[in-house]
């Protein structure tokens, strides 16, 4: 439209360079909501009259019922998904149709537009969050008995119970639920009204077209509504972080599938193998999610770089912010499902898992914990235990494998109870704290996070 | 003390490598204060007599106070901040000092540690965001009458009260602020207890430790506790957005100081110059500021990237958390603090402004919204608005320097309000609702963000 | 095929998540020319006879010529390019195309087609931008006489011819092409051979593989040629580099378009409008190439982060290298025809800029020189130059606007010859040695970057 | 110098945001370098005499080693190193001093420092590289009979020399080296002399001047020249690069030194242990080093996010380079010589290697490759290899420990000589290609390797 005064069409380069209909076609449904809401609040100042209105309302519902089934025609010409529905529109319903713009400019339909669609992408990737959490819950309790090594440093620490380790995991993504809910709040606010950049002389009721559009609130300075991106870059960083606690279950996850850890098996459904090495169960899924962190990191720089340095107010750098949206949205929503879909598949191979656990005086640290219960100072029990251990390494032997005659011998206080903790099961069981490894615990910790699966 | 079983000395070049006291030494106060209240739970569980207590305490009482005046000296060999400290007391007050690592580990006491620090810098940075927004209202409550060029794509748009456009940077740090204090609150998790990755099998009372220190709850899970660093992470977002957003505010004063644009004067404490030309007033802090928008992008950056695929639990590759974190920390406090010191020096030159907003018909979206109101569909209101803009270009008048007559001329609607809504004054004024850069609703954004620098 | 001993189809969710093919295809003709190449290996070791390779050719080439005609289907469930076209081969030419994959794995196959689309690349790359350097040059010589203020911190330093200033983009891009060759050079080595991971018992004679496909070498350890991600890595970061110095380029030119500057005209085709604010010419272009570069840093960071911390040697999540990979070249080719494509239509406003770098005492440094050639130490000439500007700035007069008189009041050396340094034309021509913005050393350098376009 | 023309001093807290000594000072001896080549320049030009050339020249040297000396005192208020030797410099030797700056300015200056640095950077880096090399070839060859599982997916996948896997970073180091050179070589290049952007009136002999300085050419452009950072960004991503490469080893190190893999023990010098648990030995060096590239990663990042979107020529921002710059380097350094002092002692277990190596029917793509030989299409033998396998998994019988008759049965044309395929020995020899994992091959790239070492 603004081509009247302009000698010269837009080189088709350049056309093909700005064009961003073959992304944002995919805020169709929210660029259509939008404007129903914002023709509502022309129909409330007199703008538009009722038959107007309802023209411009079925004419848009038309329009998306049409992109839904695929029959809509999007046309880079018209450069993005919002020209595209109006200019239908208007070619469809007539002078309604270009009525719509009246109060509001491209730049805070799409600020509105994109806000709707991170609130959509944060409800469903809060669910997903969920589903995987649930899945994991459950691994938990069906290996309520499994004790695995704990590492530090990827070398044996302390035995601990198979679903700790899996419940862990749950703590992380209910901080990503957390930081989501934190996210979507922040872009509940509804920039349209705000015009290009100063507001509009014909006054609509922004409350009430919020209330529409299921916004809690409307922004308050034109200026910065049209130019903000930051429940974008919050979003993106909320799901790289996310991502990256992934990557973590799935490293977890490709150590214990190898031969050399043997912990677990996974599904045929969920791996990739070979005709020849029928060991072979290549962990893909963990694999790719490992790999996938490195685009959510990337698509969150990608953001933050092109903001830096931005002017006021609005610059078509700004148009930019989409893919990288689409991708880390889709991408954490494809993750997600993938883990929730292959956990419940994940069989812990239990006696694997138990005789790794015990070796190499995984119990150390208990005996000398019994020490310190049995008066002796902190540090005079490490040297006690410091001998034993030295003992057991000698004549290859564990703790518990030593008589109590022995173990008297670097220590009068030791009595009979102390092979208790010198046990897998004596040693869990004794760490029983809140967030701690005991069975007591751990069962207290799946129940509430069981109760947060409704929230 | 883990040396007993070792043969050989850590290599010269490797403890070099591996040290980290050269920067934690930072963390000694939080470090004294988590270990006092360690202490506190050894001594309630019985582990320490109320004498060991003392002797503890006063002890890193000292300890602090030497730190603070420059008299201690820490030792490389000894690795972190947690050992200097620990041997240090150990060596002053004799066997109490080696009780007080009791049901405790270096990491579950390095993770309570950083969190206190991001709870302190959280705090800090709050402060120093609510001076710089007070800065900022304060200059645009001095400026109420300036008016300048609103831009889209550097174009100039429409015109704006200058104090809109400062404002814009109020509501950025008012969302800074929000999510400070979300990763403040999801930072205030006491870890302690957790142990190297299992807990303790010395029960001590949590709850109890973690209101000593100021916290609000406890972790959940061991294993997550001792390796999380979510709380890390989510700081170093929140300030890189932060930064963002002043290498904005920094772009726009860079500028409105230079010759072209001419919008401010900035003074000479602010500055840097050369002596042979005189209209040079470099920018710096602004360019300064831009720049380090780099560092704090580059630093979380690092951090994802070093979390990334890390298996369970506490690896060393976590010890590198710390340098982003101060560094980024520092770097946003200093940066708020010149701005906060630089923008009441910022001086309008409200002539040129003027001069700048009135050219160029950036009143022309004003009478098409006039001629809406006065009944035309808004696509019928544009082409009027455009043969008057085509009028205007080739008898270079502005839209205001035409005669009644003429612009009755272009549609029989207008009548002599028409010029209200063509001055500067007349534009800014008509955009009068929630967040419009009307003089009453700036004035309102100003009142209430004054409101907010209380909270 | 791996299916075999498989009990279980692999998951939708898991096939969906994991397949390439979406993006993968269009590398259909590398991996073509990849497989003919192999298959002429396969023949001179004895492994096919001529009849099966003549199939296997003819076979490629003719579902090379229907994937370039649209009529080929590529099959999600057959995951990636390779999958699908050696399936289809065996499907049309039987028994031959199942002799196709003998001493050859995916793993190399990829690594080698991904190595032949970097060097198609690369050349592309470095095609388009001679032809940015020939517009940038044939645009400095049609500006040769424009003279602009050159600045440093966005405030008027000295004056520079434009074409000067353009060529300096024309440097950059000749080292851009200079890390293009490297970068091609380090692909250009085949690591077809190399099997799965350890090489093959069937020995073909790579070397000959090699020349048939272009190759300059043969990697030369196995375990490295299959996980090596290098010559992405560097193609990925040399075009990031030069995203960044076509976003220095379109910064200028964003400024020089405003109405501050007003350097510079855009011609219509590379520009939007508005219809309503005639003189909006927003410059997108530039706007959308400096916020692209943003990506080209995302993408760089995302294959950095994915491949660090792999253990040996190929990892599933290395199939995450091609989207960035793909993005980014196809990024910086449309960056840079965009750019070549609107660089003819930048009209110079000589007027304009010749305003402003005659403003602000451009020439005191000229007159400090002047004064040290003449014998002054450069201390004492600064202070005279401080003393005679301190006159300008009371009296309002440039230098150049003072007597021979009143300029040799400031010091006896001064003589009438003083004025041919104080012009725009005398500056510039003074600094006349190499890399100087002197005429004849600008058309120096405009010369010899012509004679780089033919390299 | 500029403060003349100034009414106020520069407020102390911008002076603290803005100073660079505290990092920059490293530069001091580029810093004195360049100057002495200047004042060179100078004498030629008749600018300076004989005698205020040795001032200078004695001066500097005289400040240069007090600096190493620790004997010279750097002042904040000084701003940067350049202007600390140049006053300290002047307040000496009094006139000849303020002489200096000629024909220089700050901008030229420091950009000819940070290349010099860059070049001594690449050159100690590449030292060290080839350091690395020689520990990876010595350990290769002491290793020359044991044989590990190669992997792909973390999955076994077939057999090969220990040496082979450690050559495989020999390669990596070998392409990095090829990086180092090229940047080192694109850092070669002169810009003094370019001024403060325009270049000088006072003509020095450029090509003289880099002729003393070490430099192989003078830059051709003095705009681009003062603000060109190309040279580090490159340096950045090649060390950035080569830590990627250093962060795989160390995955690699730390799977091996796990209980689980049991590959190989690390020395006691370059482990961290507990005195509890004997068995721990934490892989401190790999676990650094592979957390130490999310900081390369991030210092790249940040400079490249930081030239981004800057106008022409030098902006303040471009101070920002340094830090990133130099942390780079000293950490890729310490890396480096960290994994030299390390590889000569980590210890192969060969036994544990090969009873690895030798699970899972590691050798099947033998036996198929066999069936190749002997003249089945590699379909067919894949088929009869699977029907083996699926025996070998059934009765829990490896492939080699099955009768001839029994392979007979699956395949007629198997003889005796097959089992000479189906042993580790015999299936590492049989990939007897260039880069293939045959003893013969290992041995060849071993010594190719070690041939490199001297250029």
């Amino acid at each position: 439209m603004w081509k009247g005064r302009f000698q010269q069409e837009t080189s088709q380069l350049v056309q093909a360079y700005g064009e961003s209909v073959s992304f944002d076609w995919r805020l169709y449904d929210q660029d259509i909501r939008g404007s129903i809401a914002h023709a509502g609040g022309l129909l409330r100042a007199g703008i538009l009259t009722q038959e107007e209105f309802d023209a411009i309302r079925s004419g848009l519902e038309e329009i998306r019922h049409e992109i839904e089934h695929g029959d809509f025609e999007f046309k880079t010409a018209l450069e993005d998904v919002h020209m595209n529905i109006e200019a239908e529109l208007t070619r469809r319903i007539g002078p309604a149709g270009a009525k719509l713009h009246t109060a509001r400019s491209r730049n805070d339909q799409v600020a509105t537009d994109v806000r709707l669609y991170c609130k959509d992408a944060a409800a469903m990737l809060q669910a997903d969050a969920r589903q995987l959490q649930r899945a994991l819950i459950e691994a938990a309790e069906r290996a309520a008995d499994a004790v695995v090594p704990g590492y530090t440093h990827l070398q044996r620490g302390q035995p601990v119970l198979f679903a700790h380790h899996l419940l862990a995991y749950v703590e992380m993504l209910e901080r990503d639920l957390g930081r989501l809910r934190d996210a979507a709040q922040r872009a509940d606010v509804m920039p349209l009204g705000s015009g290009a950049l100063a507001g509009s002389t014909i006054i609509l009721d922004r409350e009430a077209v919020a209330k529409k559009l299921g916004f809690s609130a409307v922004t308050q300075n034109t200026m910065d509504a049209v130019s903000d991106r930051d429940f974008i870059a919050e979003l993106l960083f909320t799901i790289a972080l996310c991502g990256v606690h992934l990557s973590r279950l799935s490293e977890d996850i490709i150590l214990w599938s190898s031969a050399e850890f043997g912990f677990v098996t996974l599904s045929d459904a969920h791996t990739t193998g070979s005709s020849l090495m029928p060991q072979k169960k290549n962990p893909d899924v963990a694999e790719l999610t490992r790999g996938k962190t490195g685009r959510l990191i990337g698509n969150l720089v990608a953001l933050l770089t092109l903001i830096k340095g931005l002017p006021m107010t609005y610059n078509r750098d700004l148009q930019e912010d989409k893919e990288p949206l689409f991708d880390t949205v889709d991408t954490l929503l494809g993750s997600l499902r993938a883990f929730a879909d292959m956990m419940p598949h994940v069989q812990p191979k239990k006696e694997r898992m138990r005789a790794a656990a015990i070796q190499g005086f995984s119990t150390a640290t208990d005996l000398a914990d019994y020490l310190v219960r049995k008066g002796l100072p902190f540090r005079d029990a490490h040297e006690v235990v410091g001998k034993a251990v030295a003992l057991g390494v000698e004549s290859e032997r564990d703790l518990s494998e030593m008589s109590l005659k022995e173990l008297q011998g670097f220590s009068a206080v030791i009595e009979n109870d102390v092979f208790d903790c010198l046990t897998l099961e004596g040693s869990v069981a004794a760490r029983n704290h809140q967030g701690g490894t005991a069975p007591e615990q751990v069962l207290k910790q799946a129940a509430n996070a069981r109760k947060l699966l409704q929230s």
